[in-house]
């Protein structure tokens, strides 16, 4: 293998994240499209989990999930990148990083169990996945917007007594939930004006160089909405 | 606060892989029970995420949740308890723990999420939580029993060729594993029977020391079946 290379889908909260860290950390890669819905045998056979995203080092390491990716990457990125700065991982003593980890956690379990999974199911994955005579299910959208508002208000809460969502530093927690709001802009779930702290939060992550390429992704047949990949939105 | 105090729930089996890891590091602590279905204000105080487990240390730290728990742990083991040896969560090299925690995800995420969640909420959770008229979604009981025997097959596919679950050492791995099996075994949903590898590490487990306090515990309404409490099952 000639590079890393990190397989992903362009709508799935977990890539993003991952995506976003990589070119955070500046660390070359290919990336490759999987859509987790089709089981590949292939693809299982990397990830029996079937879950994205997968990171494939040049050292031949393959990391499943971006628990063992950020975990590793924190670890060795001295040695994978040595020319770089300290990357914006889990700055901080071991208090800041468990704070860093809870909102992990926040965003990658309980945002998405609340918001983001059932949001992309019902607006993109089940339309995409093929299934037959399927109509966004009403209920379940209306309490996923429900819970989307808590989610940033929870944004803008943080982002009103700290300078980023753990602490002082950017982070890891920064990037997990930049993975799951951009994926929410993306459906046009989220009414900005409503929500000014975590707008001016998403607005700061999203001039950076690191979020360029996430941006320019489009999927078939789901346009974005015409702020989406504005930095001035 | 005398001592570090743990807050779980008996049928958790996030709150059960915390509970052997703290017996396994010899960690004095306290234990309180919360029912998670609940949202009580003084819960919610401690933890927004309103998610179990809970650990609050006598240096005042609150960790909320698995991944910042054992992180800490395995970050600060030594300050908090400096007599034990290196505590059996994250051994070896970073490759291996990069496995380690694979399989937590594993089992933490994917296995809680195809099995665990649904089978503990059809036969107790709903229940004890007062949910009228509730009765077993057999549907969903059904698949939860198929993806349960692919995840007992994994468990013995993982034990043919290794000592213990991630490699030849114990780690959280085999505890995460732990939490959702002991819970599943105390619902009567394994066929030993059918899964003599998958018994044979589940028995080594059974019989540590700290698994004994785990095996005692009871919830009104709902009894183990008779081996459960059995190391010699």
């Amino acid at each position: 293998m000639a590079l890393n290379r990190l397989t992903h889908f362009p709508l799935c909260p977990h890539s993003r994240s991952i995506r976003l860290l990589l070119a955070e950390l500046r660390l070359p890669h290919d990336e490759i499209i999987e859509a987790p819905w089709k089981w590949r045998r292939e693809f299982l056979a990397l990830n029996p989990a079937g879950t994205l995203p997968v990171l494939e080092l040049q050292n031949h390491m393959v990391l499943c999930g971006t628990y063992p990716i950020t975990e590793y990457l924190a670890e060795e990125a001295d040695g994978l990148a040595p020319e770089i700065d300290r990357p914006p991982l889990f700055p901080g003593d071991s208090e800041s990083r468990a704070e860093i980890r809870r909102l992990v956690d926040w965003f990658h379990l309980k945002c998405h169990q609340e918001v983001t999974r059932s949001l992309l199911y019902e607006k993109h994955h089940a339309r995409a996945a093929g299934i037959t005579g399927h109509t966004p299910n009403s209920d379940v959208l209306i309490a996923s917007n429900r819970n989307l508002k808590q989610h940033l208000r929870y944004i803008g809460f943080l982002n009103d007594y700290r300078r980023w969502l753990a602490g002082d530093l950017m982070s890891y927690a920064d990037l997990a939930a930049a993975g799951h709001i951009s994926c929410l802009d993306y459906l046009g779930a989220i009414d900005w004006d409503q929500h000014p702290s975590a707008r001016e939060w998403y607005m700061r992550l999203k001039s950076r160089r690191a979020f360029t390429r996430l941006l320019d992704d489009r999927v078939p047949g789901l346009s974005p909405p015409a702020h989406y990949d504005d930095p001035d939105f």
